[in-house]
């Protein structure tokens, strides 16, 4: 039988997702979203599929869980678990299995413990999985977990990776800093009161996975500045040379046991020849590297909602993060083939 | 408790393996080999330890399984299910666990159908768990499963890799037609009867993972040849511009379903620059790529035939393929912590 999903959140990401899902065969029971814009049309004419899906956008998640009772719950909204905690709690309380891209979703255990905690409470109380995947679960956390599951000895582990800040919209790049100076960034560097940076999660995953002990964890920013003047399609402006173009941060976790892992993560305003990237490298034995060359990051933070979700659906009960799911598969047949029992 | 380990073959891969399982905290209780300049040797002695294991290498593997009843045996003896059977059947038949490096083990139902059901079925009556590694078992299955676990759609997935001639000495060298010319080597791939290419145990092991139903299968071989004078190191002799220094084979498996899969694996001898390589492809929505460099490929067989042991154990009985087996982990702490229950 089908899977029934609830898409929860309209915009770009499940704008993607919702073809992605109809196209593997799951039933979208329903939809949610606070934008007044949204609520009330229909879900297949808002993400342009060129079709009614008879499934009208609501900003009742109560409503739609109790009347709908989906398998899944497929969440793009927001990014930190301060805000993803309202969703996520939605979810675990109507005992609705759920998925989302928030990046600190990832593995919150260190960098929001009590929410996580709570939510896990409520979810196993419920039966229902709690689980942030996207890009994140297989590029970052599970192939590099990997690779390392070839090597005998690590001494550390180094990934680098990017994004670009214009694909996100204005807000966003006035989070990355855009346009200022160097100056202003330092002061606000300085001042800020930041949330945690992903890498610190990614980090947190791939040590979790090996069961090592962190001893530090250390989180070091720097600006990234344009070189010559650049177009940040996001801010519709020219950002001259010398100013920011976005940040770059640095998460090391050292271990007791001796392992470091850094990863390092730049957000800024591409130039033409920029692309997203994933590189990693292993130094022990033996010395290690991956390269995924060019990524489509959005792409793949979609695809991978959609294919974990048979994974979701069979875990245990609670907050479960990537690294303890199965190996990743593709799903050449509907999602609901894929379902142990 | 330890994991009690049998060494089966003590050549150059089981020379680094047996450091690596007495540094991963294995106690190895028995050495085999048929050489007769090994047997009753020490294994630490015949293997650069600089100091005895008491374990004197035998070339009786009933009894010395019959003797020490271990959890595993490590088997690198030979790459052909047609070989691999009699040690394989030796270990089902005592009841003992076994990884092999034999690369036709990777994923022998199709190739070996008849061999690989006997071992199957003496290992389900036994409780043991058969199972070949090594090297192809992440970069050339897992890996790129994994990967093709982040696409929405797949139309072609392709890899390339390639191995030095000059690592596996003289037999190897000429079993690869090194030194011959173009026309003789036609001559001898017209007429020769061929082991099955392992580029076909490894798509065999990506489509069986996806579920795809196999329409065609094709091996296609192609003569690498010198575009300069050089040197094989295997056979300490030059190659003179124009002769044969290996060849690639092309494995592509077409599926019912749409996907089509294509491995091209050169054996050859390489130059000052070149490199084992492992490059993959996947053509679709979206479209991915991976690369790992230079891979050291001897080391991360002799890795993962170590690093597989607790999946190995914890597995099935029976013939068990590695596509089927959790994601692979870094092992910091001993083997044995390692398996369930």
């Amino acid at each position: 039988m089908s899977i029934k999903a609830v898409v929860y959140g309209v915009g770009a990401m499940n704008t993607i997702a919702t073809r992605m899902l109809l196209e593997k065969g799951v039933t979208i029971v329903g939809a949610i979203s606070r934008s007044e814009s949204k609520v009330g049309k229909d879900l297949g004419e808002l993400t342009g599929l060129g079709r009614r899906l008879d499934v009208q956008v609501s900003n009742d998640p109560h409503e739609v869980f109790e009347r709908t009772r989906p398998d899944i719950a497929v969440i793009a909204v927001n990014s930190y678990m301060a805000d993803a905690v309202e969703q996520l709690r939605t979810c675990a309380e109507h005992g609705v299995n759920a998925v989302t891209l928030s990046e600190e979703a990832l593995h919150p255990w260190a960098t929001s413990p009590e929410i996580t905690r709570e939510l896990d409470e409520i979810a196993k109380g419920t039966g229902a999985t709690l689980t942030g995947t996207g890009h994140q679960d297989t590029y970052w956390v599970n192939i590099v977990a990997m690779m390392m599951g070839t090597a005998h000895r690590i001494d550390s582990v180094v990934g680098h990776a990017s994004w670009n800040v214009d694909d996100y919209g204005p807000e966003v790049a006035g989070d990355q800093q855009v346009g200022k100076t160097v100056e202003e960034f330092h002061a606000w560097l300085d001042g800020a009161t930041r949330p945690p940076s992903f890498g610190r999660n990614v980090l947190d995953a791939l040590v979790a996975d090996v069961g090592l002990t962190v001893k530090s964890v250390t989180t070091t920013t720097r600006p990234d500045v344009a070189q010559q003047t650049m177009f940040s399609k996001a801010l519709q402006r020219e950002i001259p040379a010398g100013q920011v173009i976005g940040f770059t941060d640095v998460d090391e976790i050292l271990t007791a046991e001796g392992p470091a892992f850094n990863f390092e993560m730049s957000g800024r305003v591409y130039g033409p020849d920029d692309g997203d990237i994933n590189e990693w490298e292993i130094k022990g034995e033996p010395d290690l590297v991956l390269s995924n060359g060019t990524v489509p990051t959005q792409v793949t933070t979609c695809t991978q909602l959609v294919n974990r979700i048979p994974d979701v659906i069979s875990a245990p009960a609670g907050f479960v993060t990537v690294e303890t799911l199965p190996r990743l598969r593709y799903r050449a047949f509907p999602l609901h083939t894929y379902l142990k029992g």
